[in-house]
């Protein structure tokens, strides 16, 4: 296919700029010879997702007075409400009236105006449009806008940065918005791999039918990695540059969580092993000598359930 | 007093020589500017006694056929566990007939052979100095040997090295080895500050009474602080240093590590938890600009009681 990239590298460096002093440099550790995880679980709000929150609220310039809108239950809107919370601007978001009363008090402890509407997260984004349309608000998207897929990159500048350089580079994909913005930076430098849970394989199918398509979402992964099909955008630039992705079962990404508190005393949701699944179950086997990058994407997860 | 320092910064810098390979070199960041966190709890076995522990054994050549011993129901006994399975020998551990069936399985699961023996912790640690003497095996001291106290002091010089220097270190006591290991590396080139609950003064008594005396334990941080006293080693290195010793209450330790989850994700035990907070309660406050590192040393704790 014909590629329109639509981020590039600079827009990730210039994002780095913008958004440097509001997010964490995570570190890096080399768990084994060659073999490295990215803490981004210890980022802000818990997750990756503060990045291109902050890179798509300071690229607004000056931002409307009814601040940031967004639709999740899940990781985006915690980064929203953060993001909203430290520029000193409103926040409010959008989650279905399924959400738990856990994630919806999290929400709220962050500052957010919550407003549960629809039965599912696709009638709670639309609720969330229509509330910006009429209220000014800037809206953030989960993953498929290019100051987010921009901002989600940094992550992998401070990957080539902190490591030297990888071969390899394994990443859990939800909507894709991590997995674009790492790709924009890695792409000719190093062999992005897509991780998705069997039962949320959204980039896996697009890349087989040639864009999104919608998939069923279960299991595990769901409440971080539950987008219905993957972004325009962050098809358009995984698929261009050749990004494969793997599948891991719910199990081994179970186990990937595990072995990651027992062996790493790293508590981190499913979504955050779901990356290092693809290593621990063999569905992605480096060759002597490979260096590999395990991005550990996120902890929101409630730590009783770890052991 | 007149000190006899019995372990000096090339011992350090040695022992670092030695064990690099088999320890991990764990990572710092910056939780804001000036203040920087050791995450010393993703070392192998869950705290900074895996260092100690590697120095002991890789000190002594030839390692006897009946390996290791140590008493320990905590951190010290998993590390020595986890050193003799990495070195390949046997491990045998002592713990007071008390301890919970939890940290023996885990000590077991590590192939330790576990002995229960005595009400208290002073009595399995006779019985382990008893064994050793029949055994021929290597006894590994929970915080005051040389080469142990060498070992941890390695955490110092990876803080050097990895902030470029800081001004004040914070670090948790119990026995003292962390503390006089980094105090070894650190003694004027930072100011070192031990943390110690107020139900576990150990360090605050001797340095009051001029020497090491016995105190009461209790508290949250029994498990991993525990010593009813510190060492000798410990003590005059600290005391000859002017290391000295801040006091926290259990509630302001407990918030601490809630706090430790709850805004950075960082899942420690309660000890891993107590230098930190003696900035968090006010117990030491830093002068504008001053360059702070607190060392989060452990993480072996249920992390259901996280949140």
């Amino acid at each position: 296919m014909g590629a329109r990239v639509s981020v590039s590298i600079g827009d990730v460096e210039r994002a780095a700029g913008r958004i440097a002093g509001h997010v964490r440099r995570t570190p890096v550790i080399e768990v084994s010879p060659g073999l490295f995880m990215k803490l981004e679980a210890l980022q802000h709000s818990g997750s990756f997702k503060a990045r291109g929150g902050f890179n798509r609220a300071l690229s607004a310039g000056r931002l409307p007075e009814a601040g940031l809108i967004a639709a999740s239950g899940g990781n985006h809107g915690l980064a929203v409400a953060y993001v909203a919370r430290s520029l000193g601007v409103r926040a409010e978001i959008f989650v279905p009236t399924v959400s738990s009363p856990v994630k919806v008090a999290g929400l709220r402890a962050l500052g957010a105006e919550v407003t549960q509407v629809g039965a599912v997260y696709a009638e709670a984004y639309e609720a969330s449009v229509k509330r910006a349309a009429e209220t000014g608000a800037l809206d953030v998207h989960a993953y498929d806008q290019p100051e987010v897929i921009a901002g989600q990159g940094t992550v992998g500048l401070e990957l080539l940065e902190q490591t030297g350089g990888v071969d390899t580079v394994l990443v859990a994909v939800g909507g894709g918005g991590l997995v674009a913005g790492i790709t924009v930076v890695l792409a000719g430098r190093a062999r992005v791999v897509a991780v998705e849970p069997e039962l949320i394989p959204t980039l896996h199918r697009a890349l087989e039918a040639g864009g999104p398509v919608p998939v069923g979402v279960s299991g595990v992964g769901s409440d971080a990695l539950g987008a219905s099909r993957t972004g325009a955008l962050t098809y358009e630039i995984t698929a261009a540059a050749g990004v494969e992705s793997l599948l891991v079962g719910d199990e081994a990404i179970v186990e990937a969580r595990r072995e990651m508190w027992r062996d790493h005393r790293l508590a981190v949701e499913h979504a955050g092993a779901t990356a290092y699944a693809a290593l621990l179950s063999g569905a992605y086997r480096p060759a002597p000598g490979e260096r590999v990058a395990v991005v550990v994407c996120g902890a929101n997860t409630d730590p009783a359930t770890l052991v």
